[in-house]
C-alpha cells in the first residue's frame, strides 16, 4: 500500500486560460467561468495517473498547483475566485476518480490579509467537497514586501482554530516568489526552513496540541542542519532540538537518495510520510538511474537500515493515522 | 596539519563598549577609539586558542564576528569605522599569534550602496594588514527591506573585479536579520541557499573564471536538495547541476554527523575546507558525544568511505591550495 501525500491537481487548459484572464482584468468584470466537462478533467487527469500507477501509488492527496496559488496578486478577488475554482477541479477530479485521488484544500490567503479570510473556503472545501487536508503557505506576500508574521504568531490562530475544529493536517507549502534572488522551488525550500524553525520556537502545540503539521520537502534545510540548531537549542535552555521536532512531520519530497537517508535516520520513520509531488519538478529522468527522479519508492525501499515496520510507517500508516485516508 | 577557514575574532570587551556607542550616537560625534592594547586582545584570544590547541587546529582564519557586522544600520559611517576597527583586532590578533591566525577581510557593505564602498577596505586589508581572504554576505539590508541583487548580478562586478585583482577567496556569509521569523543563524543558512542558487544561474563564472567562492555552513539547504535542482536543471536544458556545483567550495560548518556524510559524498571532498566556526554557535558540549558540537575533527577522521587523501584535502590541502596559506 503506497499513499502519496503530496500531488498536486492537473488541470486542462480552459484552468489555464481562466487564470491568465482573472490576473489580466482583476476580475472585473468577472462572471462564473464554470467548470470544465468531467471528459475534460479525465482527460488531463490520464497522464497524472498512468505515472502514478507505473510508480506503483494506490493514493495520492492532490492540492493545488503550489506556485499558481497567486496569493499575493491584486486585488483579493482574483485570488478568492482563483483557489474556489481550483478546488472545485480537485473535487472533480476526486469524484471522478474516488480510487486514486483524495482532496487537499487551497486557501485563499491574501498578501497581509488575516487569514480569517480563509476560513470559510476551508469548511467548504472539508464539509461539502469532502476534502481531508488543506495546504498552508506561510508567505502569501510571495516575496512582495515585508513577509506576514511567522506561523508561530497569533496572527495564525484564528486559522488553526477552525483547522483543529474540522481536524484535519496542514501541508506547510510556499507559492511563487516575485523576487528575482529566488526561484518558486528554492524558496519552498527557504519558507518551509522558516516554518520549522518559527513553531518549535512558539507556544503553537501547547496552544493547539491536536493541530497536524506537515513539512513538504523534508523540511527544507532543517534536518541537514540539525546540529545547529541542536547546539543552538541547548545554548538557550530549551528542550533538546531532536525532541521539538517530533512535534512536526516530514514528506518524502526530496529526490536524492542521501538525502532522504538522512531524514530518515534523523526524525525517524514515525515522522516521516512519503509524498513525491509526482508529476512536478522530479518528473525528468535522472540519467544515473533510468528512472524518474520522483519515483521514490525503489530508493525507500533500497535502504537496509529501515524495518518493514519502518516502511509501512512511511508509505501509509502515518499517512492512514494522521489524515485517516 | 589542520587548517579551519571559518573563525571569527574574540573582541575583549571595549570592542562591544565602542560598537555599542557607534550604534547608539550613529557615529556623530565620532572619534577614533584607538585600538584594545596588545595585552588585551591576548587575553580575548585566549579561550579561543585553548579550545584550537584542543581540537589540534594548527591554523585558523579569522573574519569579523558575522551577527555583528551591522551592515543595515544607518548611517553608513557606522558601518565604515566599525568594520575598519574590527579589521584592525583581526590584524592585531595575527600579529601577536602569526602561527595561529591568518586574517579575513570584513567589508564595510552597507544596505543597498553599490559593493564600490568597499574596495578601498578590502585593499586596505590585504596590502597593508596581509589578509589573504575577505567575507562576502548576500544581504547587506539584513533583511530590513528589498534585497539587494542577487550574486549573480553585475552589481556585485566592481567587488569581484576587485577580488580576483588581489587574488583571495570569498567567504559567502551573511550578517544579522532584523525579520522576526529569522534569528541570524537560521538566516546565515538562507542567504548561503539563495547565494549558491543566483551564482550558479548567472554568468559570474564565465565572466570571472578565477574567483574562487566559499560557501559557508556546508552549502545552506543546498547538498540536501541536490535531486531537486539536478532535475530542475535537465528541465531547463542547462549543465549537469553537479557540475555546476563544482565551481563552488563548501565549508565543513555543518554540526551533524550524516549532514557531513551527505555533503562529502554529494560534492566530494576537493570541493571540501575544513571550517568549524569556533567558537560560536557549536561551542556547546554534546549531550551525545561529550564534546563540543564545533569538534568537527574526529566527525571527519571516523568516516570509513574517505580515502586518506580525501581527508588531507578537507583538513589541509584545499585551504593551502585556495588561500595560499
Amino acid at each position: 500500500m503506497i499513499i502519496d501525500i503530496h500531488g498536486h491537481v492537473s488541470m486542462p487548459d480552459e484552468a489555464w486560460v481562466y487564470q491568465a484572464n482573472l490576473v489580466s482584468n482583476r476580475a472585473r468584470p468577472w462572471k462564473d467561468p464554470g467548470r470544465p466537462s468531467d471528459e475534460r478533467i479525465a482527460e488531463a487527469a490520464k497522464g497524472h495517473i498512468a505515472l502514478l500507477q507505473k510508480a506503483g501509488t494506490d493514493i495520492q492527496l492532490i492540492s493545488p498547483r503550489p506556485f499558481a496559488m497567486m496569493h499575493s496578486i491584486r486585488p483579493e478577488k482574483v485570488v478568492h475566485h482563483w483557489i474556489r475554482y481550483v478546488n472545485d477541479l480537485i473535487a472533480q477530479k476526486c469524484r471522478l476518480f474516488p480510487e486514486m485521488f483524495r482532496g487537499v484544500a487551497g486557501l485563499p490567503q491574501f498578501r497581509d490579509t488575516s487569514p480569517t479570510n480563509c476560513l470559510e473556503e476551508l469548511e467548504r472545501c472539508v464539509k461539502e467537497l469532502g476534502f481531508i487536508g488543506c495546504v498552508l503557505n506561510p508567505d502569501p506576500m510571495e516575496g512582495d514586501g515585508p513577509p506576514v508574521p511567522g506561523l508561530g504568531d497569533e496572527f495564525w490562530y484564528p486559522l488553526y482554530e477552525k483547522i483543529v475544529e474540522l481536524d484535519v493536517p496542514v501541508l506547510i507549502h510556499s507559492a511563487s516568489c516575485v523576487s528575482p534572488r529566488e526561484s518558486y522551488t528554492l524558496h519552498f525550500i527557504l519558507e518551509e526552513s522558516i516554518a520549522v524553525i518559527d513553531l518549535l520556537e512558539s507556544r503553537v502545540f501547547e496552544d493547539f496540541p491536536n493541530l497536524k503539521i506537515v513539512v513538504s520537502h523534508s523540511g527544507g534545510a532543517i534536518p541537514y542542519h540539525m546540529g545547529r540548531f541542536r547546539a543552538w537549542a541547548i545554548r538557550n535552555g530549551e528542550q533538546p532540538f531532536d525532541e521539538q521536532m517530533r512535534r512536526l512531520h516530514f514528506d518524502t519530497c526530496n529526490y536524492s537518495s542521501e538525502a532522504l537517508e538522512l531524514l530518515f535516520k534523523v526524525v525517524g520513520s514515525p515522522s516521516c510520510l512519503f509524498g513525491t509531488e509526482m508529476p512536478g519538478t522530479g518528473t525528468v529522468v535522472d540519467p544515473g538511474t533510468a528512472r524518474t527522479f520522483d519515483d521514490l519508492r525503489p530508493v525507500i525501499e533500497s535502504y537496509d537500515f529501515l524495518t518493514p515496520e519502518d516502511r509501512d510507517n512511511i508509505f501509509f500508516k502515518n499517512a492512514q493515522e494522521l489524515y485517516r485516508v
